[in-house]
Formats: structure tokens, sequence, C-alpha cells
């Protein structure tokens, strides 16, 4: 898993930022890449990165505010342009698809591939082999959702070495025991649970919308690998966070503090704010929760 | 007047060409910037400009295809953002209303100005003390439109030399001979004709949306001080710009030719197209029209 952020300004573009968009790849895992809004020039920002639009299964729209959505048009017709052919998967608040429809219609843009729409509430929105993802309201001006990508934990490993040793040689019988609590060979009894190493526990990523700073998010974010939170704001602005429905770099980082995370990243970061300010404002969320980081237009965060 | 091209490719974004937009610039003639179409990142493109998003008066939208609409959502945002306070006008086909009013509301896009929308038909669409702006249909997959910006020609300078030797002081007369045809000044009839130097004729300037070659567009460019003419593929492709209804490099530089006009521009260049093959597309098109350039993104011309 990696995170790639391609917008991490707040509002309207700069030089140095773009609107929102964060693609999680996912290539190993599931050999496709999500992306979590798509603010305009979104397909822009991908053309300067390993990114290929036909492997992005599913888009995650956090809000309807026109810097996370006013790429998608243009991004779904490039990526039937340049041949993508698997149908893509749209989550977000209602009005999502009417936005897309009409863009997509009105401007005779007529796709290669399917589109599936589906219009969220809290809770569990997708599942299958490999991850749980749900999602959760935060406090915004209009409807807005943070998202959790929840990878299930897998098996331990068959301890080989452990069965050779014991006189059970490889075969199908391998595949029983992995699959079975407890299987007869020659005679044995053999159980699973002490043939199969650790389970290895999956990764949790939370990728929030905007929002103020909700101190009840600490449950739906508790141990996450990575949390991503906008940061609209430094620490001295809270009046200015709170009016605005955005939250400051310490409001961000006494979330992953109280939600026990193991990484904060930064984004949506106000366009007052230049390069200078840049290592005050880490320092600042850094007092609350070490570790944290700031994105920049194109940096990437592998998730470990 | 100066011609400053936003985005120059077609269909899709590449490094090196944007999708269409063009911005006329009248600072000196009306205060205010056109902007014709208004592609995805118009307004970062925008960024790398001395243009002020508030002072764009009116945007000529030439079809509703994607390349052409899909930065108008955000640059409106980003115009009220950024404290734009006077009202905008769009013009272009029927739809445009309807896409910008459902992007705007989705969103929740509440602008700091009004906007006036009106949706065209062929002939004059609009008409000022400065000029006169008139529209052609184009032959494209969808309705398409060239717009005509005429200027008003400007009545010759008073000679005042002249006045002067004829014992005429300067005063309020000066401004009453500018006016009326004939004034008498102590006895003597003053015929404006003889003591006004040579009309000024207006400038004239054209700009297509994307179209196939049509040769009855003739009259409608005829003697244009600028034609903006697309040129998605090289002379060697007219069957492909036949079935994409487009246009080739060398059948603008026909329609140059056969309307006399004195510059040809050519824009909405294919991205099979890189760098290398510019000389080759130029030249070819100058066989028949030497007076030819083809615009890059962030290249201007100004108008003389």
């Amino acid at each position: 898993m990696n995170l790639y952020f391609l917008g991490t300004g707040a509002g309207v573009p700069s030089k140095k930022r773009n609107v929102t968009s964060i693609a999680l790849q996912m290539l190993q895992e599931r050999g496709s890449t999500w992306l979590f809004d798509c603010g305009e020039a979104t397909q822009h920002q991908i053309l300067h990165t390993n990114i290929r639009p036909r492997r992005i299964e599913k888009i995650f729209i956090t809000h309807l505010h026109g810097d996370h959505i006013f790429g998608l048009p243009g991004f779904l017709g490039s990526r039937s342009f340049q041949g993508g052919d698997s149908s893509l998967a749209i989550y977000g608040p209602k009005g999502i698809q009417a936005y897309v429809e009409t863009a997509l219609a009105i401007s005779g843009t007529n796709l290669t591939y399917g589109l599936e729409f589906y219009e969220v509430e809290e809770g569990i929105i997708y599942e299958d082999d490999y991850c749980t993802v749900s999602c959760h309201k935060l406090d915004h001006v209009i409807a807005s959702f943070g998202y959790c990508i929840q990878e299930h934990d897998k098996p331990g490993e068959l301890l080989v070495d452990k069965l050779k040793a014991q006189g059970v040689p490889p075969g199908p019988i391998y595949q029983q025991i992995k699959e079975q609590p407890a299987v007869t060979f020659e005679g044995k009894v053999l159980h699973r649970e002490e043939y199969l190493g650790e389970r290895k526990s999956g990764r949790k990523v939370c990728i929030l919308g905007d929002t103020r700073y909700m101190s009840k998010l600490k449950d739906f974010v508790k141990d996450a690998d990575v949390l991503v939170h906008e940061a609209t704001f430094s620490k001295n602005e809270t009046n200015l966070a709170y009016n605005y429905f955005h939250s400051t770099t310490q409001q961000a980082a006494q979330l992953a503090s109280d939600a026990n995370v193991k990484e904060l990243i930064l984004t949506h970061i106000s366009s007052r704010y230049q390069d200078d300010d840049l290592e005050g404002l880490v320092s600042e969320a850094r007092e609350q929760f070490p570790n944290t980081n700031i994105a920049t237009d194109l940096s990437q965060f592998p998730v470990s």
C-alpha cells in the first residue's frame, strides 16, 4: 500500500498545491488503485506519476465542494479516451451521481466502461475478501465523510519445517491442514492451531474529508496505521478553523493521539501558508503527536 | 488587444498542452479580458499569467465537449473566492447554463457576483460602443460555434494644425466640429470631413471552435486580422480529420487564404504530435498561407 498525494491545498489551486486528491495504491494487494476525492486537474497531476487511470477501480468522494469533485468528469473522460474498459465505482454523498451524470451528458461524453454509483451513509459501505471500507460523518458546512479501509487479518503461514519434522511430507495434506481445524494423517490428529504461525493483522488506513475537530471520531480511526487529516490552519487560528468548519494542525494531532494511531499525515493546507511556514506547522502538530508529516503535492507515504 | 493561449491541446491534457482556453486581453481597449472556452485547469494556467480572473468580463464557449468546458465551474468559484464582484456573462450553445448551474448548486458554490447566460444561435450575439460579436455554426459532432469580434471603425483625429492655420483657436468649437457635419465659425461654414484625418478601421479577430474544414466560412472570417483555427491533424490525415470532425493544418490554411485574413494561428493540436513535429506542421500550413503560426501553451500574439 502506498499513499500518493495528488493535491494537498485548500479551496483553490496555487502554484504549489493543487486542490484535493489522494491515491491509495494497492498494486501488490489487489492490482488496483483507489482515489479519494478528485479536485480539478487531478488528471493533470496523474500525468506526473506512475498511476494508470485504467487501474483506478474505485473513487471515494468525501464531500461535494468543488475543490474535491471538479476534476471528476475530466478524469472519467480521459480514462475512457485512454482505453479504460473495466467498470469504475464511485462512492460519495448524495448528489454525486447527479453531478457526474449531468456533466457527462451535457458534454456528450460517452464512456467505454460502466460506472456504478453508491451514495453513502455512515457504516460499512464496501466489503470483499481483502478489506472492509466504512465511513463516518464529519462536521463540515455540507455533508462530509471520512473513510477507513481495514484490511482483513491474514491467517499465519503454515509451519512447514515443523510438519516435516513430525514426518508429514508436502502434498495436498498441507492445504487441508490450512483449511480445516483438525486433520487425521496416518492415524494421528493434526490440529491446525499448532501448525500455523502468528496471524498477520490487517492494516487500517483512514482518510478524512474536510472537518472541524471531532473528538468522537476517536473510535472510528482507533489504532489506524495511517490517519490522513486536514489541517487547513495553524494552531493559532482555532477561531478561523471553527468558523470555516476546518481543523488546525494541533487538532488533527489531538485526534491522532487520542485514537492511538501510528502515523498522522496532514493535508488540505491553506494557501496562506508558504514553504517557509511548513516546518512550523509540522512542529506544532508534533508537540501533540510526534509521528506527524505534512503532505506536499506528489509526495508518497508507504503504508507499512 | 492580445491573444493569450492558455491551453492548445486536443481532447485530453498532456504534459505539454492543456485542453482548450484562449484569453483575448483588451485592457487598453475596454479594461477587461474575454475568455474563449475554459477546459479543465484553465484557472491553473492563469496562475502563470498576468490575467486577473476578476477582470474577465465575458466567457464564450464554442461547444460543450469536456475539454472546452470542464474548467468553468472551478474558474467561477475561484474568481469568487478571490473577491471578484463584477457580473460575468457566459455565451455558449444550449446546455451551458444547465451545466454550470448544476455544478455550482451540487457543489454548494455561492458566487459573490452575478452570472448572465446567453445561449447562442447564429448571428450577432453582442454589440456595444466598442465592438460587435457575431457567431457562426461550424461542422462538428455536436453544435459548435465560431466567434468573430469586430471592433467598430474609429473616426479620424481632428486636424488641429489645419484648424489653427485657418484661424480657428482651440475651444468648445473643436468638439462641435467633431460631432456635427458642419459648424459655422465667425461667419464661415466648417465642414467636418475637411477637418478629420483618415478613419481608423476596427480590427477583426475570429476564434473558431472544433470543426471540419468549411469553405463557406470564408465570408464569416473574411479579412480578419487574426483567425484562430483548430488544426488537430497534419495535412496527411484528412480522413482522420473528416471522421473525427476536425481539421488539418492545410485545411485551416486554405480557409485563411480564401478569406484573405492577415494572420492565422493554429491551435487544438493532437497529443500525437510532439515538439519535433511542430516545424513540419507549421511548414505545411505555410505552403498554403505564409503568415501562419502554431500556438503553444502560454504563447501570446498581439493583435496589431
